[in-house]
């Protein structure tokens, strides 16, 4: 057996995942928490309409709802998109690097929830600015742990050191901005989510 | 370097998304939608059961949440239907492309939501068929942006310009039928959701 | 261009879908409808959590819900199993095999609805049984429809006569089975839910 | 016709499953189960909110809810893992084969349930326990019954015979672990679920 082969059949028992299915196992996740985004809007259509009220109505009395789910749906859709760029350069996933994803994953499955949260609660209420804030900063810190392990282990990856570099250094400025925009939101409350949107135009 | 493979590279780092998993990633999102529309009807067994009732009597009561399931489902259907046949030539995707799949997504995962208020609130509320037929203008104008993104960057994809003028023919086509749609359900109160039958058939 | 060329052409305009695509599809539903058959014990387990009440109290009560669960279940995966060894053979999907996807499709979606009634009305309600019994005869009727459809257009599968012909007979006995525990059903209250799996077993 | 190919013909006839899409069927379920987890959450909100409560309190009467599905979301990865390491070994589905996949299906969508319970019932009520761990030591057995499938047909797959027998003894560990922390969870009530957690340590 050559020296080469032995290598790869070391790196097949370290990287026993398919990358493949490891991604459309991911994409299903994030498919669904985005989708489940609506649940709360689905909910209290049938407490609306049980209360003889009509549309206009409802619109009005959800506004703050509406805005969160446009809100998240647009970061699951961002977070996705930045965790895509990352893993399509990935060709094997070790058992620790696979945890690091289900953290990832654990993040966004509870973003539908502190999106709830935050459409539901009072808009000067601190802690569901942090609860729904602190799990982006979260997810950024998670997609920098993932570009952190793939940098030790550059047998794992095809991505060239600069673009590795890059994705660092947005995985950092996303979780700085989110802190800011954290501390925007509880300083000077009702400008919390705007703040967002100020966030996704930089 | 050959100047082809120069360009090949450009379109590589112009184009940094996985065809094969965007599309996954849609049809999982379409996947849930569609299946989501179900939710109210869900919601309501256990309502009627707790007060005693039977299925007739469900039945009965739930006839426009009903034809809102079929309506939107075969809707969905469609929509997904004239996506795929789009999407299929498509050989790489670019961010700006990606955001306005993401719009697209929006809406459809946005139409459940609007078939609950379709199906619960009065069937002459004027804003609930707004909503309804709104969105599926919103979805139809989307599909319509995908396509003339996809006119103005050939080298993104394989269809001939007969296939995309044809396809851009439908696309407004939809949007038009929908707003007559909208604006005879407007006029004619409890024509509406039929209108839209009517408008499948031609 | 060739004869042979010219009809592979044809064929391409007959049939614009992604076999794969299709595929992924039709499974990404029927994973979702077979998951989202839980949803009435979830909601029930807050219920009773509410009132005060303790797990061997909620299994009591929702002894039926349960019995449904396993059954839906069992009823999706057959179907799914029915499906995905037709569809296997499948190589080119036109328009209106699409359609009757869609249509067995909604059957499958149809399906956790049916069993959210079956599992809340009185065990001898009987249109709970109709609509439980009889979206599963409408599973079989649009499994045959697809089957007969390839039967018909031969230049779209490469499944062998054999097969094919087993296949309809096998979709043929569904129904008259499930009609059979569907009279069974309604003339003995009480014995509809066992005779579905009686059916099962033979 | 050589005798290889016909034994590969009778292999087909034998296995007629993709493994491909019944892998995807898998981990569609697995995604859409570890979702769900975050239902009973998403309800809560509603009800705390309608109550005229804060993020805090809700927080705070929560603890447990929030628990249960952090252990069940890391749970079921755990268990999705062990699956796809061993099935993508696996290179033929047996009619047998995948029944037991369905069962093994049906103890990871039942896993939201026993969480929902787990969750919303007394710390002391041992059937809740019995419920939710129990599921566990049922997912198990079901990986379990997968391997000694596949130890009787080597012909469905290309696993080494030492990393089938690691893996059975990891099953077999992995029930026995939970039917400890189960007995001890009864024995001494409010220790059980932070048993689970040891358990992940060893």
């Amino acid at each position: 057996m050559s020296s080469e082969q032995a290598d790869e059949e070391t790196l097949h028992a370290r990287a026993p995942f398919q990358v493949e299915r490891v991604g459309a196992f991911i994409d299903a996740v994030a498919a669904i928490a985005m989708t489940l985004l609506i649940l709360p809007l689905m909910e209290s259509v049938g407490e609306v309409a049980g209360a003889g009220e009509d549309t206009l109505h409802w619109v009005g009395q959800h506004d703050q709802q509406l805005v969160s789910f446009v809100v998240s749906f647009v970061l699951i859709a961002m977070f996705w998109m930045i965790h895509h760029r990352m893993f399509r350069a990935v060709e094997a996933v070790t058992s620790p690097l696979m945890w690091i994803l289900v953290g990832w994953l654990a993040t966004i499955v509870w973003l539908p929830v502190a999106t709830a949260i935050s459409g539901a609660m009072d808009a000067d209420d601190p802690w569901a600015k942090v609860l729904y804030v602190g799990s982006m900063i979260a997810t950024s810190l998670f997609s920098l742990a993932i570009r952190l392990y793939l940098w030790r282990h550059p047998e794992l990856h095809h991505a060239p050191s600069g673009s590795l570099n890059t994705g660092v250094a947005v995985d950092i400025a996303m979780a700085v901005l989110f802190a800011i925009a954290l501390t925007l939101g509880l300083l000077i409350p009702r400008v919390g989510y705007y703040a967002m949107f100020v966030m996704l135009l930089t």
